[in-house]
């Protein structure tokens, strides 16, 4: 649509699968589109996972919001940070103190890592949901190799080689398969001072079973997978203490120097400035339109809304297709009302199309149920591969994504190892005896020559 | 060689081209060669100012050094800061405070920008010398570009859309070109408000040519190709002040909210600790066989050394292949000394082969001295393409950034937009009227939308 002066604003609040499919589904409506989010790319979370453990270059899952709307005449997009909302005003606030009208407001700035009111863990055991994020966890997971090479003291290097990842949804059975997998295959011959393929790497899921979102049968398969690689499963335990030094789980001490947390999600807090009903969550109770109480130019969607599918009656999950279909979903009744004048009496309920969902678990492994089938193993892994690889944003990812894995897969090697910021700031030992899980004369003379260090 | 306890311990300081030729160099000598860098991966700064750039990814252009000796036995790498050395003794200090034995020590720790004196323009000016230093000049770059979106006010809009490039040696040049095609090829489509051609980059040399290395035909041809895409060169001209606000040269004020230094390095401050005379870069003076005085057990190499090579009597320049070639040269002596167990009497003098230079600037542009011949413009580049793929560390790494050249070349667009840490800090105006270049019917709409917010 070509830009109008006089034609409606609408504000879209988060440039996730939300907020990118509700700018896209108003292209062609007579309105001006203005997209706003405090990052300047939207980010592929799905594969965040392969970030944290150095599969994946950051640039290949973040791709330039204002790339994505370059040949979008009605779409601008601002790189800020929006701090509160006037439902009444039909106003918002930045960061910067400055005020926005909108005609139209699409609120989709998604979900955040929760601690379940144990905010302080975060400092021991970060969440995985931004870039930043998966840095964060990158460089812990490197640094703990980089520790333990230069460890003298066997109690302290089983530390350092002991991967905790708390929660047992897609998240942590990716990430914990894949660190499982770093230390078996792309880092094993990389060490002098221990086995890496010994390194402790453990799942920790509050329910009775890994994937709750999926069938028994995904979830039986899932954890016999990771069984398999060495993962250490703990089902029906909880967490009840996180600091420095590990974790306390089911009243047990796990020693760790790297715990992540993928327990739980809560809403960006964005939604409390609406006046309208939060779950437990932080998110927002919405009509079945998406929109709130009381203020019918108002949506939420995607990770920020808790609404019931008009089909179902479940509760809409917080996954991406979700937050697609329901920017896709508003979006149309903007456009019909902007196109006809009026305020329409009845705009219908949010039904949700489950596509099904998929976890991968390690190399050539994985789980899927789509449409009615479940399905394991070598074939779902493909299916995974395929569906990441379309859904991807740009071409040219795309590409660099299949790259890096058929490289991985073929020569077992990650590409991404490379720990960023600053040099180590923690007191290591870079002396004394050595641990080996196998002895050889290798190690040996390696334990020998850095005594005399 | 296999590792023996009782072979000497060459200790290797800095994973640069210098530390990594000595390793390999080393491979088949009767010795244990231990590698310590404070970063985990060996960095290929020629590449650099394409991360800075937002073309590759930072982990296409580093290695993770560990990986490259794998297949070494008798070496061993530690992810440790040495922060002094005491020659006397044998003895390194890490940063924890533990020692470390050496009977041989090669100090290979390379480089940082200088400012010669004025160290606190550093904050407003960023050198280009590690990965973390191209992040923060990719951050710079890519949100002066999203601040001058939300620009109201047209004096603040110059200031966010010019960049200054302190230094015309190949960095600068390569990197004021790659700014500003940054600006004419990949964004400008994808800004609403401004034309982003119409970014000025300003590069500032303080010699009366760029490329003060190379021949004054390829000065000529560099500054020839550089006005060509419109980047406004000022030869002879001095920086005196940098601030927040831009920078001061030969008197007049310059306002711009992007300055990176490019204008001058020091060694690394190591060198001081080994109690030998220093030229006024920092660098050890050595001996001409890359030895310290009085101390023949202990050689600077690489962007460390001061030295004149023996066959020209012209000082060695602080290039990648000159470092290379000293690691080698070092490690020769030190194999030859350990097999015969003598230190030798005459160990030979340093010799530097060069190997010629080359720079790009910009797309299919740049100049290359290669043998006594010097060429520019289409051939050279696809010459320096070809020699950098080839020197780039590890097989994965040569596929991956020659896609992302393929891809940068074939369809203008940069594959690493992305601005990482924090949302925006600063106080910046997204409403208000507009200034536009070529003011069309879409940026008169665009600015009344925006005054409406």
């Amino acid at each position: 649509m070509k830009p109008d002066i006089n034609s409606p604003i609408v504000v879209v609040i988060g440039g996730g699968f939300g907020g990118i499919a509700a700018v896209q589904a108003l292209a062609k409506a007579p309105v001006n589109v203005v997209l706003v989010d405090k990052a300047n790319h939207h980010l592929f979370q799905p594969l965040l996972y392969q970030v944290a453990t150095s599969v994946l270059p950051t640039s290949n899952i973040a791709f330039p919001i204002r790339r994505i709307f370059r040949q979008q005449e009605n779409a601008y997009v601002f790189n800020e940070e929006v701090v509160s909302i006037d439902c009444a005003a039909h106003l918002l606030t930045f960061a910067n103190n400055r005020n926005a009208h909108f005609d139209y407001l699409i609120l989709a700035a998604g979900a955040r890592s929760s601690y379940f009111g144990n905010d302080h863990w975060e400092q021991f055991a970060p969440g995985m949901k931004t870039l930043d994020d998966a840095l964060t966890i990158r460089n812990k997971i490197l640094r703990a190799f980089e520790d333990a090479e230069a460890e003298t003291d066997e109690v302290a290097l089983r530390e350092h080689l002991t991967f905790i990842v708390v929660g047992g949804g897609p998240t942590g059975v990716e990430l914990a398969g894949a660190i499982k997998e770093l230390g078996v295959d792309s880092l094993s011959k990389d060490y002098r001072r221990f086995n890496s393929k010994s390194a402790r790497v453990i799942l920790i899921e509050a329910g009775n079973r890994l994937l709750p979102s999926m069938s028994e049968r995904s979830s039986h398969a899932a954890f016999l997978a990771l069984s398999k690689i060495g993962v250490e499963i703990r089902l029906s335990q909880s967490v009840t203490h996180i600091d420095e030094s590990g974790v306390v789980v089911n009243g047990e001490t796990i020693h760790a120097n790297t715990v992540v947390w993928s327990a739980g999600v809560k809403a960006n807090p964005l939604g409390a400035s609406l006046g309208a009903k939060l779950d437990r969550n932080g998110r927002v109770l919405v009509e079945p339109d998406c929109s709130i109480k009381g203020a019918s130019n108002i949506f939420v969607i995607g990770d920020m809304a808790s609404i019931q599918c008009a089909k179902t009656g479940h509760m809409v999950p917080g996954v991406a297709p979700a937050a697609t279909q329901m920017g896709q979903f508003v979006a149309k009744i903007i456009a019909r009302e902007v196109k006809t004048g009026t305020k329409m009496t009845a705009r219908g309920a949010f039904q949700y199309f489950d596509k099904g969902s998929m976890a991968t678990i390690g190399r050539a492994q994985a789980v899927a149920e789509v449409a009615g089938l479940k399905f394991a193993g070598l074939l779902a892994w493909l299916a995974w591969l395929f569906v990441h690889l379309i859904l991807l944003v740009g071409f040219n990812n795309r590409i660099l994504v299949f790259m890096s894995w058929a490289i991985s897969y073929l020569t077992f090697s990650k590409g991404s190892r490379i720990i960023s910021g600053n040099p180590p700031s923690r007191v290591v030992v870079p002396v004394g005896s050595s641990v080996n899980d196998s002895p050889s004369q290798r190690n040996k003379v390696v334990a020998e020559l850095l005594k005399r260090m």
